[in-house]
């Protein structure tokens, strides 16, 4: 079957691999429908995060179940799935928690040998380990542009704004408006956000945010601290969304979040980082770093997905064929597109 | 100054009354611009609650601040306000645990001598004490129809659905489509509920929740346990909410509750009921019942009214003179309308 | 080899059985060291929970690992464990929440076809399914006697406690004490409660629970309801743990319970029940029924074991033979155990 | 009467001051019986909380109600009572909240006129405005020495661990054992902790902690975080209380933490510092900033007091008189004390 694999950074390539085979109970494989090129890909693509020449990647994908083994129960063959970016065990110290995302031995796909081994989605099939845990039937009706949202990105975006605390009336703000920043814009919303201010610098992100009932600050021609104070008699948002990460508005997010607030850091960090700690302190705040728990909200995420409340596909720019994937990459490096889809 | 006052049972009049002065220090004499006519004023009107002759009754309004005690401190002579339904001391064991509908000292504006005698909301004027608490000015531009709502109705709605621990992407079913649950229906859709099912016997009432984003299903011509299970696969929603109470459809309500699901029990229950505890234990369920703690919630509820997300306009079906009172009760009592508003 | 069998309503025997064979990837078999006869098997043993003749009884054990299926990751061949009461897929609706005690495809040991046809703990030898998510290594140096309750009756305790929402400072009172509510007891100190009441009738559990940090009440010979209000200046508790259930003291409890508290309903209650809704409902209170998540609790469970603050060996009042099963069952029916720890 | 009043750096003296009056309806005076010393008075003596000279310091106390305003609820005349360090009005955006300790209205005792212009409780006599949020009745028996830590110090060992979500049966680690982390010890193990890891370089503050049920680790002559690591099976601690604050062990605290566990950061932090963002984000974790909400607290505290469970005595060192304010100063300044109580 054809594959897109890492070459070396910046170069990425169509490849015929084997088609994978079915090894544990609980294994499924599924025929790729479509598959998403991601944020996280982008750090492969560069080198940043290391992975081996000639890994499958890709870790969002919908598509067909062509054959599952006998320990698998929550599908069967022939449905319709959408997967999770990770698998995860169910049963670890982190598992029986609920933290599926800090799973000790969970495996992320198409992120090479160190992140657990596990070949990509951006291919014609994709073995899906742990299945039970991680995917779930299409809703009736709904397209692979926004179901791939579900087990990543809009996931994500959800994670971002429920796992901060945002209550029914809250004021959020989301910093940076990339894929993950509009999904949590939009969840925010769905959670009842009363005001959402978004913040970017690229005026159609702003514009995609106004559309999805966000007030649009421009980061740099208005000031968002003044803008959210005023709107919010002083007292600052009950949420800040950090979308972006490394290096990083968390200056921002800690001046703009409300006495006792949460900032709820879900761009990625690494390293160190300079942080405004006394103010943070002064404040009260809460800050909440890490990856998001996809598994934990998947269906919640669905049924939003599916109630038409949460709706990602305005961000998916483009349509391309697995084949055009060097393209798609050079495309999507050079910020062009905000959600490229792949079909085999 | 005139106000309505109770009379007999099914008796109410509009009688001539001194106008109130301040007293204590956080005292504030309110102008009544607007105040509304509310289900539990029923009971009054009917003698279940007993209320001494010639006490004013009501308890929903918006106004203008005519005087304010020096104490005061969130708002001035001049200021548009609205009020909640009843005062709280924010100090006692309660209210410091933020459970002011609990408030050891808390007085029920318009309920008579035993529950705090607080002369009423419908007259031209208010005493309302304890008012750093409980006013908060109106939102520019926020039409008195909807911000009457804010410290009695919607917040019950809003209540009855936050306190129930809802997350976005539950199912919830509301029972009971008066004005509480109408506002629930909204609360809910809100708070990020993937769907919500509605369930009444009266048609109009069954059109509005279906506006409002909720599944209409009639109580008694569809079988609403039948229509949450086939739509849930079998699950039962998240969260119930009784917006009915006594004799209450809590057998209703515990069969269409999810496994570790809630039911909200916001209409009021008195003396003693049969539960179908069983069914409840084996569903490992949680029920919570009592009044709604409209004081914690009002500045999100205000906050979803002004971004647009919660209008119980709709729910406005007449506006009448303060003259008109009587008469006014009459067309409530025939269940013709689900908010009469009055204006002096 | 020998297992416990129920023949009838009032009788068990001992009986030769085929040992366990391993067929699913994550079964174990467990050498039974010790089993416990719980309140629940006395259920089975009236015939109140019908169970086939001949069925092995029994869901409390302490034992060793005999043998495991290729997919087990938490424990090994040899290893010293100790097991839940039930099992759970981990992969559910349910299960991927965190309710583990609702999952559509758990079954309980020991309690026939109807409950998931899983034969019980008071054998020789026991299958384990779905190992990987039950199994605990027992702690270095913890007695079976005190490992024995950490899957079932001190999990019990524990969820009663801290499902309610229990926090440090909090005060609690425990209706019934027999293993469950002793436990709660312990439960209760460990989570914080400042004080705890302890009601029944029987002087030598009260003096158990003195000994636990209680305050013991007797239910008849003194007045529960004056005792917690002089206690509580009027108050009332902030947590009621009914561990009795059926026909039940729901009434005391809504009584103890302080305005905005919690009634945590561990003791299972049946069919339909009459319910002070009145007094619940002025009150604001929470009601929580249902079956305990031990597999939520376990980890923590035996974290507090292992400490020494959560210590249920006083409970065990006699060790017996697998062999004299019918006598400890006869003796534990006439309630002159508390807890029989049965060896093989 | 006499007071301890701030003169320069390095100097305070006691001086003679007037009387305080009553003003507002809700002032109590109280006639204070007993005054601590605490960490942040060293603040304030070292001049980095600038104060006006001749302003009495101090904000920790008992004593007896010598006068209330009409206003005045919860406590009488000839009260024994305690306080909490703040006030807070009981009504702002924050306060209604439940976040006292952000009030927009708040006023620290004995913090010069920056802090809201209070005078302090090292004095004879003390002004306590808005006094129903925060005078408590001394519970019968209770010695000063235990009663004064509970709006201050103990409730900030308390909010450090239950704000952090400790649960029953976590493992908690304690960074820093000066008064703060000593209480966060003994409020850990209430909390129900299964094991406190109490991190320190002094061996009488280790062996304190070792008293109060931790175990002790020093900093620089073992390996917290392979002692820990061994301890927990490589997973580290629910949470990590840090109650030493700037320059801070934020970097300790995070590698102690478990994948999704918590950093309490109780000890103050100021300007800007370096935090290892990128391992935070790795694991996972919650890091919850500021000052102790102890108004919220303070009942609950008070309640855990009285039942023995919390007992500060043992931090009491040394007791002097009010006269002897400078020599107290230096002591403490010379850390040869943990707690300084002082008579009047």
């Amino acid at each position: 079957m054809r594959a897109v694999t890492f070459q070396a950074p910046g170069s990425v390539a169509v490849e015929e691999r084997p088609e994978p085979q079915l090894s544990a109970p609980d294994d499924v494989i599924v025929r790729v429908e479509a598959s998403g090129i991601c944020g996280s890909d982008l750090h492969i693509y560069h080198g940043r995060v290391p992975v081996e020449q000639g890994f499958t990647i890709g870790h969002e994908f919908v598509g067909t179940v062509l054959a599952a083994g006998t320990g698998v129960e929550r599908v069967g063959v022939g449905d319709r799935v959408l997967g999770c970016f990770h698998t995860a065990c169910a049963t670890c110290v982190a598992c029986v928690r609920g933290d599926y995302h800090r799973c000790r031995r969970g495996r992320t796909f198409g992120h090479g040998s160190k992140l657990g081994d596990l070949q990509g989605a951006q291919a014609e099939q994709l073995l899906v380990p742990r299945a039970n845990l991680t995917l779930r039937r299409v809703p009736e009706g709904m397209s692979a542009d926004v179901a791939l949202f579900a087990g990543d990105v809009m996931g994500t975006g959800y994670h971002a704004v429920v796992h901060a605390g945002t209550r029914a009336g809250d004021d959020v703000a989301v910093l940076g408006l990339g894929p993950v920043g509009l999904c949590a814009v939009q969840a925010a919303r769905a959670a009842g956000a009363a005001r959402v201010f978004a913040i970017d610098t690229v005026p159609q992100r702003l514009e995609l945010a106004r559309s999805f009932g966000a007030t649009p600050v421009h980061l740099t021609e208005e000031e968002p601290k003044r803008v959210v104070r005023e709107a919010t008699e002083g007292l600052g948002v009950d949420v800040v969304v950090d979308a972006v990460g490394d290096p990083g508005p968390l200056e921002l997010a800690v001046s703009l979040a409300r006495d006792a607030g949460t900032v709820s850091g879900i761009g990625a960090y690494a390293g160190r980082g300079e942080v405004p700690l006394g103010l943070a302190w002064l404040k009260g705040l809460t800050i909440r770093a890490g990856l998001a728990n996809v598994i934990a909200h998947v269906d919640r995420v669905l049924a939003l997905m599916s109630a038409g409340v949460l709706d990602p596909s305005p961000l998916v720019t483009h349509h391309m064929s697995l084949n055009e994937a060097a393209q798609a990459y050079e495309l999507y490096d050079r910020r062009e597109a905000l959600k490229i889809v792949l079909a085999p």
